[in-house]
């Protein structure tokens, strides 16, 4: 099946294999009179780029993007939009034990049964490097949602179980720590507990945190195209993501209905809430409050330390993966959610234009 | 959009408000040869019907379905199976006050400014309601499954924070309490909070678990239409969801890389795993374990409180919410859980027959 | 897989045998505020209503349409709406042998081979009665379309070899006489070849010509989704059609470029095109003139003339097909064209509507 | 809208301009086993390549293709494929005059009123270069199909009105001719009329017709996605295609029951059809018989012929098209046919595959 494709009207389609001759995405469905060079785009790939910090791998790529069609004289034409990064520290050596046997935690067993056979050389597919279409992709919908006055914002709220606290929340400090994480101290932290997870070959896991401001009312359909249902495959796609909440999520399953509510009120002349528990969205439509979602990522699955594991023959045997992997995939992660996010907020935007006859008629009366 | 579809292959529409004439749903894409009549429907239906206890409201509708087109001589044909289900007990004149304001929690408002006007009575599409067309059409989905050795299975896991014991866990004591709760003590304990809930005009919400059983390995795909990414949209997509886990889901983001990978071994020669962390899948594939997923449900958004709103002509006011409503959404969703899932993974199985051209090529040749 | 449905953001799901309890459609993805009623419907399905004329087949049907959902207070809501028309006159015993042998120019014996079995009570889905959902939801398409100033008008161009003249060309003939001929004396000429046939329990076929007229600029995307490429496959996924061209169609395959072209000039201040040998689109696109597109239509293949044919087991045989049959499809068929024609254009001007972001940009600051 | 997608589960995004860097087309949900490697490609590539004979544009492109991703150790993985070819000779300078005003027949108008503005050089997505990417993906489907037994063979079946005779027809003589014609007599004097027609400065049309090979019996589905349905659009998508048609096509509207009905009877055990008016398809399923099909190319627009047309400020003026064109379209487009044929087949044979329950229960259990 098309796995790789994503959207209705603003789709996309990503490819390329960790270490084969460069990955891609092509944009199919972008509107026309976009401002774009690659340098927006860079800025986005950039943040997920490995060899950032001693937390990210050492694999050194410059990941630069190359724009290949769908943009003339500085704008979008409306045609796709072909965006390639060449890949060039490839190191095949590095990852010959995963030909013959299977890395817990990781796609490889899956993939041979599925596929009958697979491209062994660092994950293929399912390596964090496939992310590098939806990151350039997802910048190109940032940057057409920013011109309508909407802003999307990941940050890491948790570091192996170390959480960002409410009161000291700074989002200009996000930027200033490698773990992207909007808290001097929590960072300081979490950069502590990286070290000794480190020092025994071990990895951590975390929770990143994603906000959209500015939203217009009414985004999202009203039954399986929720808003809310959207952005959850989109960012439970994301390879490590195991949970996803909108608003407050779990914690509203112990909560009651009177607290849990959020109050209508008026404010500077229009309906707005009160509270935000619902994390912006009622009945899978944006309510005009700010979206929050969280995403849930399991610990880097490759690490240095021995573990059980069998051969594609079979055989029962212990692997010890070699290679430049992160501790932790939360802080390179950080941008692919705010990514997916934009991608799904964008689209969603396009396929409800056709909601109200009255607009649709203005529409083309114009 | 077209937002009340769902599934590539098999392919569902759902249609009918709460207190239209009926309610509905249309498969399309279901294979020829399943035996099918209304009563391997009817008992989903039953489950998610209205009346059940006192836990639910107290609107009686036979909710009784019949099979309009699709299926001859006991089995479908391969054509579009129409369903379709009556609405009789509907008395309108409990939801006037929901023409004027927006009830807090509900979709009254974001329906109101996306579609310019709304059928007020009773929440129309947003009403629980809804949800018939996805337990009817998830009927034939585990009839499906159930012929090919899978089973869904989903229950009440918690209920106002009580959650079931892994000890006491016992799924025939299911449908033994009206809180499907496979756990007497919980569901027990979880009453008497109702009770006390409900006397205090409050409401609460809980978690929903889904297990599947007997998935074939490799089901699902690499990228974006993975099988997790897939059963977040499904599960997110039922009205009152605000979070969804699979595996260890949010506890792994505090869990690290040597405790959450799940080992690897050879059981009655064939690649097993020795824990269970990842919920059945692997880089968005089923690795043949049990598949677990989590719902988190919202309290019912309906409550006799006196809340906070404002009408729909923009004036502050109060409201209290009067009908028959559930305190407790959870007991009536397990059923609706359990259709979505078996929907999604049915479909995937379908869409997944094009993995291997040798495969391919051995079904046609047959 | 769900062959069914038809549309991107108004999409359609029909459903229903011919000799099962109902036929009907859901419209998923209309917008709100379209006045419609039953009424509106039912003209268009008396126009492909059986017992016309003796040119139809004698079975009498109400086609009673009812609206089950998505219209309130006289307006559709945006929510699906689900379109019923009961069977009445069923008569399956006409029927009997078609369950054991395979009719000559029927889709009897492809459909045993695809689903392994079939309901063989009068053609099943491949029955004349499936097009009774396209014409419900194309009436609503119509009725949308004609409230932002566009039209789109079928009638019958060609029967039995026998074509209306350029000359004589008046619409308003069409509804005058049963052929739907917008030419009196080709229709006279065209009654008697029938009546000639029909004593030879012979069957002819013939040409529908439809026109879409106020057709904004820039409808249709460039290359997969031309509007002429969606308009073939609309119109070519009806039961009896064998060809499909656009504006000179094939005759153009003879013509030469210098004759071909359509100059441009201004009229009125506007672009347009001195000629129309395009039909109305170029570059997949439309470009303001007139949409002009014909379907070819093959005879009836259920004739009384004894045929040779094999059994269900193999064996071959002779067959007489009794049972009540149009001698001609074209009559009852011009509605379905328009149907599909509107269809496939209100779903395009959907899509289209988020090409430019200025325009969206304008749209939702609204 | 995604315009530039298409098929369902193997499914193409084609991206590219002609004067851009490059051409391409990614391949997403391409089965995994198949062998291949870029001089399979290139093959079809090459049928279409530019400057193969005098009545083809001068322009001299290498067109040679590039693997990005998607195929390891000589077989494809299942994973997107990405296939580039890169643009070299652009001589933007011939087109100048495209930017300030709309040439008759082509793109220029309706792009300009879609999008707001245009990328003038060439045509951008509306050159026929844009077909390199349907081209390169079909030549992988027809190489997935040849494995199965399954053969997509197009060829010119008429230029500017010369047919190719049905006693003359051999289609070893199509390679040997550069009009791709099974029959020399009628590719000589076809070839004479094509150097008149250039001394006058004009361009003809023509039809090609394209024949399947080896189809399994029941592949298409019932309704909208029929067969031949879907081969309509695929073929009506290619830039200059006014017309198609099935197996007896137009003629068949002229034609009577009797004689259009295709008699069944038993070939070599089998159920087979004594002609085959229906061109393969019966009821929107394949038959088992040779798929016929044709398209109607009109003659090549761009014209060095003086004609009136309006610049994009509205004026009225006279244009002269210089550039390098091919006075007839048809050569190069055969093997655009065979690619969107192939690419239609392909893509149901997958689709079709869970249609009948027993069937998907053997595949699963193997």
């Amino acid at each position: 099946m098309a796995g790789s494709s994503f959207g209705t009207i603003f789709k996309i389609s990503t490819w390329g294999e960790s270490h084969g001759k460069a990955i891609g995405v092509v944009i199919d469905g972008c509107p026309a009179g976009i401002p774009l060079d690659e340098s927006v785009i860079q800025v986005y790939l950039d943040r997920r780029k490995p060899g950032q910090s001693r937390f990210t791998t050492a694999r050194s790529e410059g990941d630069l993007v190359e724009i290949l069609s769908g943009v003339f004289e500085g704008k979008t034409t409306g045609t796709p939009i072909s965006l390639i990064v060449r890949n060039q520290d490839q190191r095949s050596r590095d990852y010959g034990q995963i030909a013959s046997c299977y890395r817990p935690g990781h796609a490889d067993y899956t993939f041979d049964a599925k596929y009958g056979f697979r491209d062994y050389r660092g994950g293929g597919r399912s390596s964090g490097r496939e992310t590098i279409g939806r990151v350039a992709a997802g910048a190109v919908a940032a940057q057409a949602l920013a011109s309508m006055g909407i802003t999307v914002t990941a940050y890491a709220k948790e570091i192996g179980g170390i959480r960002v606290s409410d009161e000291r929340f700074d989002l200009s400090e996000r930027d200033k720590n490698r773990l992207y994480m909007p808290d001097a101290e929590a960072a300081k932290e979490a950069e502590a507990l990286l070290e000794k997870k480190m020092s025994e070959t071990d990895s951590v896991g975390g929770i990143v945190e994603c906000v959209v401001d500015g939203m217009p009312v009414g985004i999202g359909e009203t039954v399986f195209e929720k808003l809310d249902a959207n952005l959850a495959k989109a960012v439970m796609s994301i390879g490590a993501v195991k949970g996803f909440e909108i608003g407050d999520g779990f914690a509203a399953a112990s909560s009651f209905g009177s607290k849990n509510n959020d109050a209508f009120w008026m404010k500077d002349g229009a309906v707005a809430k009160a509270t935000n528990h619902a994390g912006g969205i009622l009945g899978g439509m944006s309510d005009g409050s700010q979206i929050v979602l969280r995403a849930a990522f399991k610990p880097t699955p490759s690490i240095a330390k021995e573990q059980k594991t069998v051969t594609v023959d079979g055989e029962e045997t212990d692997i010890v993966i070699k290679g430049r992997h992160d501790p932790i995939i939360v802080p390179r992660a950080v941008v692919v959610v705010e990514a997916m996010t934009a991608l799904t907020v964008f689209d969603m935007l396009l396929v409800g234009m056709g909601s109200r006859m009255d607009l649709i008629k203005s529409f083309y009366r114009r």
